[in-house]
């Protein structure tokens, strides 16, 4: 059976999954594309359910697989070139936060930064731990992670006492008057607060952090939030 | 007077100016936002017109400064959260290539990435060309690029010869196989080739480089490419 209506209703109820207010009430969210649908499936996710656009490959899995016309996949999908597989999953838990670098994202709100980050951490070993704005979960995050949310390990953070009691020290990224990465002392786990793309950290966050770090750059241009909190994981993980 | 009309010439005008084919025969751009337009202020750039919304305060420039309702403002602001003043601007020509630290942006599709790495170059002091791929004067990049485009000098590069002949050492980023930056001779200045999303560099560019870097990650993820490139511009600025 071809779904072919955009007014079918578990379209409509997949389509209603780009809105977090939906996300936060089913518990669930929408992988789009093959590369994070096979991340997915490797790191043991067994979807919901899998929706097919005619004439692609069904994916080899044990779940169900429904195919839809290419009119439906541009109904659900939530970017602007839809790729198919659509696959609906469930949104994992938070893990508990461990003793090993972590880069918290403080209120970030674009989500391509928030996915950005997310991808990187995964290619440098780092955990993530998020704290407000954009939902890491969300399918434009999702889409940035290319993957990467199924490798690393994804927590929440209160605060900095959070942090600080899961054996991390909270490391603040500020756009100036911080020290350079090379002086941080990596000896104990950080935790890297990167803050919001206009605002940045907020002042009370920076002052219970052990150190702010800041990317040394030429004044007074700045960095993208994904960028500086990229390189800073890149340099505090070399030691330089 | 105030343009509340979308239908009015003049604003359908500066609506097609999101094509990048009225960009190159018109030889027009437009800027969003205050702090891009201020950079461009602050760099001699004269702007044709700024449209200014409703309520907001004229900017102190000897060009015309038409005012526009906030319906207008949202059918010509290309962002899904349009702010104004919206100016029309000449886009530069292309200037030479000088033989000085040089990200070569190869053929990259995305728009933020483009703008992320022009920032990136900005704050790290580089210069930028351009081969291929996404308009840099596009709205979405010039967005994505926080002012930068006014900071960075921006050339083209026909290939890999060119660069050469500038004086510069073409260096290919590729996400396995390629040295550490640390290893990476910064002794003449580099042309850093950045390629595409997806498919990297072509291999006869990467050829014709004198050596190929590589971001040393675990294997089996990967980098952004606006990370890749701009943590690989922050290692060999530093020689780390």
């Amino acid at each position: 059976m071809t779904i072919s209506s955009p007014h079918n209703d578990r379209i409509k109820a997949v389509r209603r999954l780009r809105r977090a207010r939906e996300r936060r009430e089913t518990g669930h969210t929408i992988l789009e594309g093959p590369h994070p649908l096979r991340a997915a499936l490797a790191a043991g996710v067994i979807p919901e359910v899998v929706f097919v656009p005619e004439g692609d490959p069904a994916p080899d899995i044990d779940t169900e697989v429904v195919t839809i016309t290419q009119q439906v996949l541009d109904t659900i999908a939530p970017t602007e070139a839809p790729r198919g597989p659509i696959a609906v999953i469930a949104v994992p838990e938070p893990e508990p936060l461990e003793a090993e670098p972590t880069v918290v994202l403080w209120e970030l709100t674009t989500p391509g930064n928030v996915g950005t980050l997310i991808r990187t951490a995964a290619a440098f070993g780092w955990n993530v731990a998020h704290h407000g704005g954009a939902d890491p979960w969300s399918p434009k995050v999702l889409r940035a992670g290319a993957g990467a949310h199924f490798v690393v390990r994804i927590s929440e953070a209160d605060d900095t006492g959070a942090l600080r009691a899961a054996g991390l020290t909270p490391v603040a990224t500020v756009s100036s008057g911080g020290v350079p990465p090379v002086t941080i002392d990596t000896s104990n786990p950080v935790a890297l607060l990167v803050g919001n793309e206009a605002h940045g950290l907020p002042q009370d966050v920076i002052d219970a952090c052990e150190a702010a770090l800041t990317i040394p750059i030429l004044g007074p241009e700045s960095l993208n939030a994904a960028v500086a909190g990229s390189i800073a994981m890149y340099a505090l993980s070399r030691g330089s």
